[in-house]
């Protein structure tokens, strides 16, 4: 019998999560039966779809029942195996939740080579983070060479990828980040053409000084009074590409929509919303183009890894809405 | 020497125009010079875009200024002509403002033939009315046989068009109108399936009962809670077509804009601007269609005539804030 430590949902938060919202736990799994797996659990994806997964409401995912182990997309190590797919030893990435052990049927696990990336990075920009980013740009946003891509949250996980993809493509990319430290590591590190710090600066007006003849794609993570800023500062033909929106997700009831959506009919714009799930039949696709420009040096893949164990999911999953992480935010365990 | 009523811009309007918004004045045109008409207006055509025209601000035509002759869409006779192109008699539409009498270079001037419909179908289903719910719905909403189609404002000038296409596309048209005499009339008239009063329902409840599976393509002339109520009720993949916002265009500060936008991201769903000038090019495409429709009885035009000459230009479009029309609203000199 294996013991682990897990994240159950204890109830449903109204407004950000807190130490109520979540029970850590210590439970006996089952045997492993035929044709199953036993991980041990290395890395957890700490993702702002979280916050969604945790509301009551139709979506496109089911939400975390109350008692249930904490959705997550994970990394992990095969310690015993029952299932002719998978060997002891190897590295897997799937959805084992916020626990310390998982017992899986194989469904929706994938080996990861470790001699392509680390395995946060298959977490990070080879993860649903660089398939968001990746499918988000190219098939959503159709960003062109040449054309100025403005990306929120830029220092984010699925921001700092965006911004080195749109980059990789040929575009100018202004990206949207909070303090100067992030906005440094934007144009410094991330190799952005341009940064606004929306703390500091007026991010409509900055933006209409930094593309006088506006944006031709907008990838946003973020919503609120930024999306508001962009709809402003449109290219004609423009099209916005609603990936999150970070700033909302903890309202305790829905906050105001964007008011300057007219301004997607005077710049005869469109606004997409896209999930990624969808494009799972084209991961492959994605992860053989992504590696390819990690291999390059045209992304520098972007981790920030907090060690604890799964007893401190509360709180890292807290930095995310704070804004207190750069690039894609992990869980050790 | 012709001496011609007109009402020109006295000052931008805060919130809904009203007498003070314009100077009705009795003025003496030229001679008719070299190449020129001299046009008597028989018909206006009075459209929510003139409330956009009246502010200051960047968008799809430059704004009315103040001191001139208001811009509208007109037809009207030539009654002198200088212009090879153009005999008296004729029957022209035109951008010649609210005025009685106009001359004209003859740009933007087109003959109209009075044997295939009256001018006042000139201005509604074949004028830029039908080219809105025509290219809005083909074009940008992308309407497909068997879809379920949602049209807001759907008794007024485009939405009554709108509807009307789409049946004749072959779609389940659902429309959203203001009173039980408007719905009455979406369906014993226009041929819409079902309507929703929305002064004595709730939209988003109606709704999720009449389309349970969502609607594939929402045609929008209003914005506001009537967007929202139908942003909770989209299929996958569903496209929103913004047409027009009326609810918002007197208010004096950008109203709360649509609080579940996130819904394009759950629903994979579109949001698209559009200006019908920009298929300028395809309007014969778009005429010779809707007339077919209009001789097969597919479409039934309906205009709302007021007459009473330029005098009564402000308190006529004043009925299009209040709902008082039903179809095109018309203005005869």
């Amino acid at each position: 019998m294996t013991t682990t430590r897990q994240v159950r949902l204890a109830k449903r938060p109204q407004g950000r999560p807190d130490a109520d919202t979540w029970n850590v736990v210590t439970e006996e799994l089952p045997a492993v039966g035929a044709g199953e797996i036993l991980v041990k659990v290395d890395l957890i994806s700490i993702d702002p779809a979280m916050r969604g997964w945790l509301n009551d409401v139709r979506s496109y995912l089911p939400p975390v029942g109350i008692g249930e182990v904490m959705r997550s997309l994970d990394v992990g190590t095969v310690v015993e195996s029952t299932h002719s797919g998978f060997s002891v030893g190897e590295t897997v990435s799937g959805t084992f939740g916020v626990t310390e052990y998982a017992i899986s049927d194989g469904s929706g696990v994938e080996r990861i080579d470790l001699a392509v990336a680390p395995a946060a990075t298959w977490l990070g920009a080879l993860g649903i983070t660089g398939m968001t980013a990746y499918f988000g740009l190219i098939d959503v946003g159709k960003v062109q060479a040449g054309e100025t891509v403005l990306i929120s949250a830029a220092a984010g996980a699925v921001g700092s990828v965006a911004g080195q993809i749109a980059k990789a493509l040929g575009a100018t990319v202004i990206g949207i980040a909070g303090g100067p430290e992030k906005c440094r590591m934007l144009t410094e590190e991330f190799g952005f053409d341009l940064a606004i710090d929306y703390r500091s600066e007026n991010v409509l007006r900055r933006l209409r000084e930094l593309a006088p003849g506006g944006v031709d794609v907008f990838f946003d993570n973020v919503g609120g009074e930024i999306l508001d800023a962009a709809l402003a500062n449109l290219r004609r033909g423009a099209r916005v590409v609603i990936s999150g929106a970070i700033a909302s997700y903890n309202a305790e009831k829905p906050p105001p929509g964007p008011s300057r959506y007219m301004s997607l009919l005077v710049f005869r714009a469109s606004m997409t919303g896209f999930v990624v799930f969808d494009y799972a039949d084209r991961y492959g696709e994605a992860v053989a183009q992504i590696s390819k420009w990690l291999a390059e040096g045209k992304i520098k893949p972007r981790e920030h890894v907090v060690a604890g164990g799964v007893d401190q999911f509360g709180t890292t999953l807290e930095m995310l809405f704070t804004g207190a992480n750069t690039g894609k935010l992990l869980l050790a365990i």
